[in-house]
């Protein structure tokens, strides 16, 4: 197996906490057995019979139980027990995927992910390192996933767009041939849908939390650092900018742009795109502030019609 | 295996690109191997030796590889390879059924319909043909869908009425014997709930769309061409009429009506039947010329109070 | 296996509609191979020649096809058919579980509990009696249901707190320790997400109904015999008293407390806590008797705008 991310010859020492001969910046890109190895492969030896085999093999990295003489070009790793230090990197450097998963042969999945029972994966599907892929969740052919994202149970990623044009004979479906794609340190909830592109990425930046059943239309781009609260809708083609954060039940109409830093109470309604900043309130929405004193207001009503009755 | 729907000796014959013997509109119902064969059927052979045993078995229509008389009130299909040109039809007929997927015995399943992984679908349940359902969608018992039908992933089709008595000793619950019948080219998104009509049906009509996580109560009926966007919900025994357009996160109140070209703006509460042809917004939701009005009168409370402070 | 709940000797013996020996609240606990008997166990024997086995067996209950002496401290259940009686007895006791669901080792499952296809439960979960879990619901770590309890397809159980710290190096998420608790008589909707609690548990009490897409916060409790309706969102650290109505939409902001028989109207945002037995609509929520005339006052700016451009 190649590894996810190259590691260095110091690193993987480092992680088996033994010696190494050659540069401490030396490539190792996998590991393998050595009928099928390559350059930038680990292989690994524990016998005199086969030092010389492994030694020659196309692996430019030997683990081996005795310190030989380093061939041009290559680089050792001595180990007591080259067979279970062969197998902690395995263990390492390899995903835990469910059986009970069904994922398509097209997919990568980087190491330390754990892809949780009953997750369907489309085909062609990147998932990054040190991810977390609850039970239930459907991802979607083309969908890419960044290192250290954790998506809850039952979320769905890549579904089409909702985009009919309406002819008399019935609706017409623009096709969905864009992606979706969530960066790094991301939390999506459970039971979310995030639509793909139609011909670029519905996106989620670094470091943005989503809470439970949020969705995200097609081609939208949320910033770095959201947050987004639960059952909050947002429509297709809408921008939000960093440090944005929706309350609950907010719905975006689509297109909008949502400045960055700006706050959206809770069941606003987005109707029109809104600068950075600020806090905003009400269906449709507007500044806090503004609608707090028009529902003021309206309650001053009264007086004003108990003075035009006196008139 | 019985074809979805009875083909004639023409269109199967067209299928292959193969000439035929027998009339153009010869009934043909399906195929089988030649020992549990029934009138309508195709049986192949492709060897002299077993030409009598075809040619007089229960099957009507032969596929054979010689152009030999043909026997009283049956057809034959020519071809060079009756072999191939029999999985041609196999794969052609056969609905495409992932291993992963749990179905019922007893559920039907259309021609050139695609189950994906871990679909569930129950007793009795009907799906017809050129359907996509794609993976952890959850179809309840009885559910009946039409042709050319896509459902998204995690959508659950005929969850029970949420109707309960209120008794003394507890919460009472009316059961759910009626169905979710969803109509041809309807279109449902993804982790969207209909639940099954308590007596009636829940039914999505022709040509419908609906965007991700709306929810359709018990027994209520989606007319005709409606588009329905994302996280609206709609109660139970109610009626939308064909054309309507209801905006994300809309709610609709049980029993009532909506309709024909009605449109209601996003977050609008339903709480009363409306009228077809108009523009609907707010919560309650009124017409949205007469809503606007209100929020622009909203705005001019300040200068009335100035007023009477002057007076 | 062991019995979820204790039984006694009558109960087993009226369950089999056959006779005893021995007192009638003897208790039985379990029921198990002659190989592998403990105390409180049920053995059965229906040959002469294993009578003496079974009878100076470790099981205290011998289910024989004969009225032989009873040894001091056992009991008898005669039966003629023994075979047939410990076979119902297994059918009865066991419960049901599909095979394509994904359950840890050490999760608990009750008498008669149905757990359908794909479901997935987590280590440690606790289930009790007669319940159904349909296809594809998700149940984290520790969660613990009552008895009566119905979870409808897709729902998740259990999911993290949405709870983050801002720092300037990204969000720190609080880890969710808690659990979320069922108890008896409970009937949750098909995709609802419960997330679990914080440090305390995430409780929905006795003969409470939740409708489809209801989304509850962590360490939230919703009391007895509540209804809530569908596409509700609870926010975390919420008190929902008992007998408490929530329509459809509703949203609840964080640590606000609802009192009992308090009735919530569709769309409603409550941004505070609110007195039981009122009835509340608008967001903000306020009474809905003020808060239906404050709609009507609405109304009634234009005849004042008239009278002041009269002045």
């Amino acid at each position: 197996m190649k590894f996810s991310t190259p590691q260095t010859l110091e690193q993987i020492a480092s992680l088996l906490g033994i010696k190494y001969v050659g540069a401490a910046d030396f490539p190792v890109t996998g590991m393998n057995e050595i009928h099928v190895v390559e350059p930038g492969d680990i292989v690994f030896v524990d016998h005199p019979k086969y030092y010389d085999k492994a030694l020659n093999s196309k692996a430019t990295i030997v683990l081996i139980n005795k310190k030989v003489e380093c061939p041009e070009g290559k680089a050792l790793l001595i180990s007591e027990e080259p067979f279970n230090d062969f197998n902690k990197l395995t263990k390492h450097f390899r995903p835990f995927v469910s059986a009970s998963a069904s994922i398509s042969p097209s997919a990568r999945i980087g190491k330390s992910t754990i892809i949780q029972p009953q997750v369907f994966i489309g085909n062609h599907v990147e998932i990054g390192e040190n991810c977390l892929i609850h039970p239930n969740v459907t991802i979607y052919d083309h969908c890419v996933i960044g290192n250290n994202v954790q998506i809850h149970a039952g979320t769905v990623l890549g579904s089409d767009a909702f985009y009919y044009k309406n002819r008399p004979e019935g609706f017409d479906k623009l096709l969905s041939g864009g992606r979706v794609v969530i960066e790094d340190n991301v939390e999506i909830g459970a039971l979310c849908t995030l639509d793909k592109g139609v011909t670029g990425d519905t996106t989620v930046k670094e470091g943005s939390k989503l809470d439970n059943q949020v969705h995200v239309g097609h081609d939208t781009v949320i910033g770095k650092k959201c947050l987004i609260a639960s059952q909050t809708g947002i429509a297709g083609c809408v921008v939000i900018e960093d440090e944005v954060t929706l309350w609950g039940q907010v719905g975006v109409t689509s297109a909008a742009t949502i400045g960055k830093k700006a706050v959206v109470l809770a069941q606003s309604g987005v109707s029109k795109s809104l600068a950075g900043g600020k806090t905003y309130f009400g269906s449709p929405a507007d500044e806090a502030r503004v609608k707090m004193k028009e529902l003021a207001n309206l309650r001053r009503i009264p007086e004003l019609l108990k003075q035009k009755n006196q008139q």
